[in-house]
């Protein structure tokens, strides 16, 4: 069976205190559809942090000094800038209009991944990440598992980021659960010349990019993608698999 | 119709002067499969390289005093470096095990994308990258459009790259046709909140890794895989469309 990336469609507006997972259950069901073993349910970061409440009205936050002058270097909001230093644990470079840091989460991203696009139909709130995106994917793993009677899901929650070298933003798993995220080749056959690899492949980023692409190409929301038969490591993975470890950071 | 990744069986060991656009296409019609129009082909490198002849045997390769030098540092085969600088524009980084260029292409690699892991079977051998990936994934877009008589086919040639800040490798494209590889959604309704989008998207490279997903998980070798079913911009796109331009670049 071909590797397949099915869109969730009708999922209404998420809002805060909504039950993520009751609603899309509820879509995926709505449409035929079920969750099966061995199914990976990639979600959009936007609607976990919604449904999670992680919106901020910008009128509440006081800036700090360090917010202050970064705000003047940066040409950006000096309330957000505020919220982008308290979620990151580093700020790595700045440009008129793009702070990037390494997240409180471990990953670097431009502006701590804090979305300021008209939130709440609005200029005055932002939406930030999930607060513990590995255990947003599990608790959705865990109802969904629930709800569908099955033993075997992977659940990823997806961002788009830039690169430092390339153009256009991917996909990239921010928070994850039911799989290891690395898959390991080392030792295996090679694939085209039947010789050993040295490989080690970021599989939950790359699923990650493969649901960004249904994502991104409907007209309307397409905030959950299923994929069906990709052969993934089932177990108990983590973000921080998918992280450089600083001492191995050339690009710092 | 979901997005679906279609691989294609079959496809025998790759030798310099084979004609890869018939091979693929007989293997595509051995399974009672044809290219339809819209399909965007991926296909891994190593076989267009193979194809291409791009062996270099390693006794042949004089390394001179900056290989040399470079050699030592890396801990790597003087005459390997020696390709590697020929290869590259620019060396970025060098580690015991890894030096990072930009190469002659334009995107930022390791070792320039060269695949020392047995290649005909000795240590003698590598594999180059594609002497002109673009000019490799046209023509393989104008045989493949002429034997299934469509008129819209993009084209994708791929590769794993590491990442700066993330471990395991993602497949990027190194070459393509009949696309752009960005998707500008710069003032498209919002995906999840009906709002402004900010985003440009990278199409081409979120298409190759989730065709290097089903490369990866295949036991024998996959190195061609039909995606079906994802927009995209047709047109005439190239690799140098996803390269960050240097002024743009906060990371050399």
């Amino acid at each position: 069976m071909p590797l397949t990336c099915i869109e969730v469609p009708g999922i209404p507006l998420i809002q805060p205190g909504d039950d993520l997972a009751a609603i899309v259950a509820e879509a995926i069901t709505r449409v035929g559809e079920h969750l099966r073993e061995g199914d990976v349910v990639v979600v959009a970061q936007k609607v976990v942090s919604k449904a999670e409440g992680r919106i901020v009205d910008l009128r509440t936050v006081s800036p700090g000094p360090d917010a202050r002058v970064l705000a003047r270097e940066s040409e950006k909001d000096p309330r957000l800038v505020e919220l982008i230093l308290r979620e990151s644990n580093e700020v790595l470079r700045v440009r008129p209009g793009l702070i990037i840091v390494e997240h409180r989460h471990g990953f670097v991203c431009a502006n701590a991944g804090i979305d300021h696009s008209n939130v709440l139909g609005d200029e005055e709130h932002v939406l930030l990440l999930p607060a513990h995106p590995d255990r947003s994917a599990l608790e959705l793993r865990r109802r969904w598992q629930e709800i569908f009677a099955i033993d075997n899901l992977a659940v990823i929650i997806n961002d788009s980021h830039g690169r430092a070298w390339r153009l256009g933003t991917v996909g990239v798993a921010i928070g994850l659960a039911g799989m290891h995220p690395l898959t390991d080749r080392r030792g295996d056959p090679d694939l085209m010349g039947r010789t050993l690899q040295v490989t080690v492949i970021g599989t939950a980023d790359e699923l990650a990019a493969a649901a960004s692409v249904v994502m991104g190409q409907a007209d309307e929301g397409i905030p959950v993608v299923i994929i069906r038969e990709a052969r993934y490591q089932p177990g108990e993975g983590s973000l921080k698999d998918l992280l450089r470890p600083r001492a191995q950071d050339l690009f710092r």
